[in-house]
């Protein structure tokens, strides 16, 4: 069996992978580390593994040296000189952070404040969007995750951009998140009170998806994409709907748009396109790895509008992380993934 | 003492109206009515009001006879009848549905399938938005009131448009509100199940308040102005947050653009412009008539970001009525909606 | 493949039904029935289920006839007259209502208002709570599954009252749950706006499941074990937790207890006795078939505190019936039940 | 126009005081202390205020010397200190902690940890439940305001006791709390993510609240009066629930008993005595000074069941914090708190 190493177990995604891979197969989670909770078992930080999970928080070395496979559940810029370490021994590496998302080191610096330590390491790297770069995740040995809300926007957008059919500046992208997505540490933003019976924008047009976004599409377009992101915060746990706005080049018949997206996601496991006249909502993919896409044209003002959602841990976070590591290791890419979602 | 009946005084807007009502020193309510419930008291409907307001619902024709104003707190289409009877006996008359919101009669039986019944009323009829007709609003005898969401995305615009700052067409408003704004009936969208731990969009770019939005703005500007409008329902019982997305003709100084808010609504009690670089939220307004309104500037993609939000009970609905008869009354505008949010 | 019919498809047990059953290696769903729905998809109830599962709603009789085992997952009352054709032609029966949880016929009709129709078919049917019963319901054909408070409270309970420890008389059960315990149909009570910050007790001390769980744990003690039971609603969707208030009958050790709890609950799969010091919480057992039991004493007024909690859908219901079936049909009894909890 | 000083204006009692004193109309909030935010105004931390409430955090020092009366809004332990120097300029103190709670020094040392430093302020000191006590508060300098649960279960039982009705000792309060219950402090309790979806028990048992109910209704009672009491910790901002099993000492007749408690509290504004079959709910007293209390009997098992509810940053802190205030001042006992419960 494949041995299955988490660096950052505890934090939601890594606490997430634990769960997902609980139910996995093909892997076994080889160990988890934790620099803040080492010694401690995760079923003393997350209850709900009481009797299920008793794995005990180790070392990154300790958990390294057990893994064949790791995922790198970090803030970002921690993770890059792991990376180098493990691939010197020869171990597969999915980084859930933003290190190996960009390709562009300016980019990269302009919004994380760092530059790439070890160019190599950034050549190897696939963006981790199986839609998108399947064949190339199939032998690459590091992955770069790609952010929640820039997975709920590039899906939306992919059989748009990769067909020409809308203008690629002065995209919209509208997108609400549940508190998952802002992490596990105490903020003001994270308390309660704070976010229960409100809604808030925040980084209004200023969020790091924003260039991922931009660079992942422009690279599958001829043009450069551009967009306005305002990201928001919705009073729930898990979930993200993104409403995107475009504006289509030529005169649009809304029904071939639908059978174009039928057709670029028959073949995908998580992604659904909705049937015309319906509406993608978060409560139909919570806890689940599938990606809900609705179209609706306005007509009199010419705006094809795109809403997708998805969990932001599943498909979002630890969900695609499993999705690409299946890739990666020749499995069924829905092994452990194929939860229907939650319902209610 | 001025009496104040409710036609329609339990469903929500009824109810809100005799909440605040029953705070306000200058005026007493006289009387509710109400089909379903004839007999009932309000206290056996909400029994919030237990022991503090013990109004029987009554005919509407019980309740016209003892008022001097009435507030009609009923489904579109359904006032116009009641408000010409009214004014014959010469009756003051604040509707807090749609019947008078419109000046163009195309437009009203387009997006709500009526013809306008008495000509002349609506000729009389002023749009309730103090902040854009109070002097005419002074001198009315029938007001429409304005919906929560044009409240919410005219405030936001009034000052851009009526200065001609940004392009009138392809404004996209895409607007969050809470579960109150749907109303007291049983409906699928309403259960709690569906509603909690989701987020949804409804009527997508097909929502009545579109066309009252564009004619309301129109009215103003030298230009047809034209949104595309997306509603989407939020797990909270109160507010309406708007993100609104224009265009800026020239280049742009975001503190000169401030600076022309700050003007524009510095005599207004319930108009607050945030300072730059804060960001409208929900729970800064609620259980208040107030409205805030935040400003940001996308300069790469030259979109200026106007966010608004309000309590839709309030300013977007039965706080905006009562700041309507308290104008049309002579009273201070602010009598009776004094409170200030309630924070948490 | 074991044929696997639901009668009673749409409703929230049933759907959990579904969405369990597509998980589950060792049976196939038959068909699913409803009298409201037929003719329509379950993905057309339940979106979630789009491009996952199109089962097609059918009459009672068309999946009768297919199916090996059925769940019945109807209002009381509705079940028997089923059961009873359906053992005729040798099937096996689950019924998620209250029609087969009583032995007592007066009780019964005293809170379902119905007598029983044909007696045979209750002395067949067996009580369907595994750590209760597991060895009858392997031989049983009829399955009456408990209730969801009744198991959260006879679970916390079985090791006391087993045990003789505790007085039978002067039980207290204060127990809380979340809104799909009330089920699909549009109500004041499941109104988004009416649970939503809010916090409702609901037929004090005279709910039907008080019977149940009293006639359950006087089978297992020498006395008449008699409770008051306080049901309450939580805005929340799923989840039950019981604070239950005993008396011990002699000084107690509360070591020994929990001992105690932990030697009686070691072979079960589902129900976790957590490390005194602990409190159960229902966000550690969402999502997941586990029952999470906490003890406490309070030494000053002799009173043993019991706190039990697990998903209603689950452990409260549909998950209890696969386990179930599970155990009926030979299977591993945690066949499609192995999810751990969501966390978060 | 009374000078009225907070200190700790900044924490969720004091800054609740600063809104509802925002609508009193006779008096002036002289000044807000914080150490945290001194210099800093009270609408950057509550951004709800913006334009509303400029009040801008002093010292201790600063504030005491505008004011003639002063709301302590501290952690407990810290106010006697700051009463002591009060008390000498011959100020008025309501102390919103536990610092003057209680009578007996030893059962404040044993929950709270610390003994008396000023023995004749306690001697002075009265607890202000206004429903008790209102004649000794019209005449003290001193008031330590009562605990939000402790105010829930005393006005449910002071009849009961008074009375002699019931059992003194077996009394279980099983108490439900919104999240504001918990403060502003970043906790991983109050994590949005812990607590949605969620419903925890905490302190089982073992809650300073306890002492504290426990003593004053023992002073009204011939005997001590003991109590079980579990607080539990519900996802909604504001409003406590208790559900209180008591044991009448005679055959009970409850409609007596209900005239009883009407008769009881028939000049009291705030304690509504809903009519027999009527259940207490918390959205029915949200942000208002109501409390509400239902009464049930559990016939079978001789248990009287009193529910009461209320809103525990208003009537369970703040809101009778100002009552306390308008009693010691000579005003109108309702005067700013005539809001109505926010219904929705």
């Amino acid at each position: 069996m494949i041995q299955v190493g988490i660096i950052g177990g505890t934090g939601y995604v890594g606490a997430e992978l634990v769960r997902l891979l609980s139910n996995h197969n093909k892997v076994k989670i080889s160990g988890i580390s934790s620099a803040q909770y080492k010694g401690k078992s995760i079923s003393s930080i997350y209850p709900g593994f009481y009797g299920l999970n008793e794995l005990v928080c180790e070392s990154q070395q300790e958990v390294m040296e057990k893994s064949d496979l790791m995922f790198l559940a970090l803030p970002s810029g921690l993770s890059e000189s792991i990376v180098e370490k493990a691939i010197h021994k020869d171990k597969v590496c999915i980084d859930m952070g933003a290190d190996f998302r960009f390709k562009n080191e300016a980019l990269y610096k302009k919004w994380y404040g760092k530059s790439f330590l070890a160019h190599s390491l950034h050549e190897q790297a696939v963006y981790g969007l199986p839609e998108l770069n399947r064949e190339y995740i199939r032998k690459s040995q590091i992955i770069g995750n790609p952010g929640c809300y820039a997975t709920s926007v590039e899906l939306a957008l992919l059989p748009l951009i990769s067909g020409g059919l809308i203008e690629e500046n002065g995209i919209i992208a509208d997108c609400k998140s549940g508190v998952t997505g802002s992490g596990k540490n105490l903020t003001e933003s994270s308390h309660f009170v704070n976010c229960n019976e409100s809604f808030a924008p925040y980084k209004v047009a200023n969020h790091r998806h924003t260039p991922e976004i931009e660079e992942n599409l422009s690279n599958i377009s001829k043009e450069n994409v551009k967009l306005t992101f305002v990201p928001h915060l919705i009073p729930i746990n898990r979930g993200i709907l993104s409403t995107i706005y475009t504006t289509p080049k030529k005169p649009m018949d809304i029904e071939k748009v639908h059978e174009k997206y039928c057709e670029f996601y028959k073949k995908e496991n998580f992604v659904k396109v909705l049937p015309l006249g319906e509406i993608s909502k978060i409560n139909n993919v919570r806890l689940s790895n599938y990606c809900h896409i609705s179209l609706h044209f306005d007509e009199e003002n010419n705006k094809l509008i795109v809403i997708s959602c998805l969990d932001n841990m599943m498909k979002g976070s630890a969900g695609q992380g499993i999705q690409n590591m299946n890739i990666l290791l020749g499995f069924d890419e829905t092994e452990g993934l194929t939860d229907v979602p939650a319902i209610f």
